[in-house]
């Protein structure tokens, strides 16, 4: 594609540069903020400029911040004694928006990947191990691990739960099974083989 | 969603602004530039900012460009006695890329639309008209209406038929029919009616 103005090319080529975006949908998207005030771009442009630039991460749990600790990790509203681990943080925002949970989380910042070169020394393990030790006061009680069934989730798990063993709490992991709604027969099979090993019973 | 840190919230909103994009993805996004070097969040800030602040429209064919008049205008290969007339940017990109159109363009900046309050004013027709008279010393063989095929569309190009009529000149329009590598039986029959009303003779 050649672009009539090098402004316009630049933007798209920027655009496009995040995942999931491609030249043409890039191109409709500048071509949009150019029909719009030209206070909105610059609204986009300062937010992206300040969160990219001015967020930081909750020195206990991880999460995305705009203060030292986070506003789960200072509430005392929530469980201290019962900490969520999960991948990132677009999973404890999918955890709160269930309003099922109420302890605290620790945001590992990725799983254990070969293929990407993601080591479990790259993960905030860690600190959560410190978290356990109770220095700070706390003692937990129950760790749930929210990772994706995936197969690096199923190894980072695995990993955590090893790591976890010599101390004496209860580790969990969310259940596994058909999705809520969802039709037996189109359920894969190995989601339907586990939700029938992990069966509950009528009380 | 109740987001961890006001900053990040922000930048979603902005970017949810866009079309097309919901929060979700653009917490995708957002999510994503902070795992990439702050100088990419820059680049798309200020590149966005330029492009909307700094972007000209050729004072001609009113395409978007960064000078007073465009490269194609200013162009001395180009045929200055052809103007195909366009809805926007984006169909001029579309026709350049077929490599099959030597004139220069109008870009009328819209079509006009009842539904949306877009009338023949709101549109750059005016100095359509201002170029037939050539007083800046062209002479104008041809025009071609390269307008979608749509009842805006129709609407738009009817208009412009009444407009040009005066003018002693040739008017055409694109040709409709069905795409090549395109199957007849997946054709709508108003594509494939035209076709054959439009029927193109073997020499």
């Amino acid at each position: 594609m050649e672009f009539p103005s090098k402004l316009i090319e630049d933007a798209v080529n920027e655009v496009s540069r995040l995942p999931g975006i491609g030249k043409k949908t890039a191109l409709r998207l500048v071509l949009h903020l150019l029909k719009r005030d030209e206070e909105q771009t610059e609204a986009l442009a300062r937010t992206l400029t300040a969160a990219r630039t001015r967020v930081k991460y909750c020195q206990k749990c991880h999460n995305l911040s705009d203060h030292d600790l986070c506003s789960i990790c200072t509430s005392n509203k929530r469980d201290h004694s019962l900490i969520c681990v999960v991948e990132d943080t677009r999973d404890v925002l999918a955890i709160e928006n269930t309003a099922q949970f109420k302890g605290l989380y620790h945001v590992l910042g990725g799983i254990i990947s070969p293929v990407e070169g993601i080591g479990p020394s790259d993960l905030k393990i860690d600190s959560l191990i410190e978290r356990l030790r109770g220095e700070e006061g706390e003692v937990v009680r129950e760790i749930i691990l929210a990772i994706s069934p995936t197969m690096e989730g199923d190894t980072t798990a695995f990993y955590l739960q090893k790591k976890l063993k010599p101390f004496n709490l209860k580790v969990s992991t969310i259940a596994r099974g058909v999705p809520i709604g969802g039709d037996l027969e189109y359920a894969d099979e190995v989601t339907l083989g586990r939700s029938i090993l992990s069966r509950i019973a009528y009380d």
